[in-house]
């Protein structure tokens, strides 16, 4: 294994420090528990959006802190989900009163730790709801979540679940927007190699040179099954199939898009990915209203990719283009 | 070689393909000669910036492309140089009037064929100037330099550069600050593994598991020396010890730093780097005033990490605060 990193036990808590030294105009770091959240909390008036899950997705959560998007992000060491009082003493801090919504990935772990910290911050009085968000198609269960993963679609949760709250919109609407984001979101990934979680030292599956996995997991567990390599627009086309069954589109509907590099991709195959989807999406006449092209939810250094697709109406689409300002995901400000 | 692509001839093509389908506002694509140019160009009455270079470096360039940044961006083969039918076509499409402006990395190819490209243009009336962008503090020469190599400083000279194109500065101002960024600007790399060139199929260079190459370029050709695996803290005080011999800083100096990643490292490593750096500076009293921390210039798959410090003076700090509304970079707007 090699890495950029001091000790494995540290990566968590000295990432969190780098973070800090580089974004101190928008986040502010907490230790023990960890949390990152917006430098200005609590935002009077609005709603308290908190994330989290596990490290080594980055930038998902940390990343999407600040105006727009999420109040806190809870990060898990590497892999693991958070402990409920990451969640419960983030609540405090970023709670104005408006309450607090949780966006929470499909996994057992995260789903119960967001549940028992939300039962702890309601005993004290906070108004707490919760979205689950499970778009990934490739699995009905996993070696960690019951039901489907939550991947990708987790980046368009929060940053339309943050333009809502953003608008001063109250809980229950932030929450049924959410939601409608988690109803019409659709991802499946792919991937290329494995990865290494720093305190193993090895690698999380063996994958051969010409071998790649379709459904992969983000934490590199299992998916549908192990091909062998084929051209970039086959893959594509199996994963958008795999997609459109599950979430048919038709002529006229709007779509976002986020073409994600599981962290060891370069940008050129997540291009030469994005030129296939937009081909198939053309060819059935669905318009591409927005795309994402890079590393927004990763695997540590896995090479591969993932696509997901939003079905969009006028108020995701208003709330998607509403300003964001976060250390990586960034516009309008 | 497993990729996320078709056939290896294809991958410029097809990922300027990609990359029109994604950003259909910011850009534009001309096919043979290859070109990225702004949607809006020519803008009247700017001063049109132009870079170029072997391509597997994405973002850089053609992810810069757009308002307050580069109009245009001509990719050559994977780490190969453009030609300069590519440099003449962009220049007569986007210039209007008011001058071009060459920002090109020192390789000798380049260099070559940029200047080529000046004296087409030139013979056909247009006004056009040149920098050239040689940071990198890891050798003198190298194998495709004559002098030190042009890397990550190019990221803030076409960010400086296209700021003041875009507030109408006439050529030769334009031209001045984006030399006082070349002289300013000072950066490293090193790599833990090799990238593999797509028509070639096999990695450029080889590493042992518990080696690293320190002073890197980004084609992997070769820095100063390999050295055994060693901490990241370790790894990045030799990398800043190399960069403030050559430039010193002094307690009160600004600068502007840029983590990069070289394409597959994980961005939580880029924070652990970036957490040392910034101890380092705060220690000689040195103000961090912005800092990116991401995949700017990459070099395909490698993993690995540069490290780039530009002094500031308050002409640079305006500029770079501008706004800019580019694939890659994005902020105000």
């Amino acid at each position: 294994m090699k890495k950029l990193i001091n000790k494995p036990e540290n990566v968590v808590k000295e990432m969190l420090e780098g973070m800090a030294a580089a974004h101190p105009d928008l986040i502010k770091v907490h230790f023990e528990p960890n949390f990152i959240y917006r430098a200005d909390a609590p935002v009077k008036g609005k709603v308290a959006l908190i994330s989290g899950g596990g490290s080594g997705h980055e930038p998902l959560h940390g990343g999407y802190v600040g105006k727009g998007m999420l109040d806190a992000a809870c990060p898990g060491n590497v892999f693991t989900s958070p402990t409920p009082d990451q969640m419960y003493e983030a609540g405090k801090v970023v709670n104005s009163g408006a309450g607090i919504l949780l966006i929470v990935k499909n996994y057992t772990g995260d789903v119960m730790n967001f549940d028992m910290a939300a039962e702890l911050l309601k005993a004290e009085g906070h108004k707490v709801e919760s979205v689950v968000i499970a778009d990934d198609v490739a699995v009905e269960q996993s070696l960690y979540s019951a039901g489907r993963r939550g991947v990708g679609g987790t980046v368009f949760a929060e940053k339309i679940g943050g333009a809502a709250a953003e608008k001063g919109w109250p809980l229950e609407e932030v929450k049924r927007v959410v939601q409608k984001v988690a109803d019409n979101v659709r991802s499946i990934g792919i991937a290329l190699t494995p990865c290494t979680v720093p305190a193993a030292g090895k690698p999380t599956f063996e994958l051969k040179e010409d071998e790649f996995e379709f459904g992969i997991g983000i934490h590199g567990e299992p998916g549908r099954r192990r091909l062998k390599m084929k051209p970039a627009d086959e893959i594509v086309q199996m994963m958008m199939d795999a997609i459109l069954k599950d979430m048919p589109l038709e002529k006229g509907d709007e779509v976002a898009l986020l073409i994600n590099g599981m962290g060891g991709t370069p940008l050129m195959e997540l291009y030469i990915v994005n030129r296939k989807v937009s081909q198939i999406l053309d060819n059935i006449g669905v318009k591409r209203y927005r795309t994402l092209v890079g590393n927004y939810i990763t695997s540590l250094e896995m090479q591969g990719a993932s696509i997901t697709v939003l079905k969009l109406d006028e108020e995701l689409k208003e709330l998607l283009d509403a300003p964001v300002h976060t250390p990586a995901l960034r516009w309008g400000i």
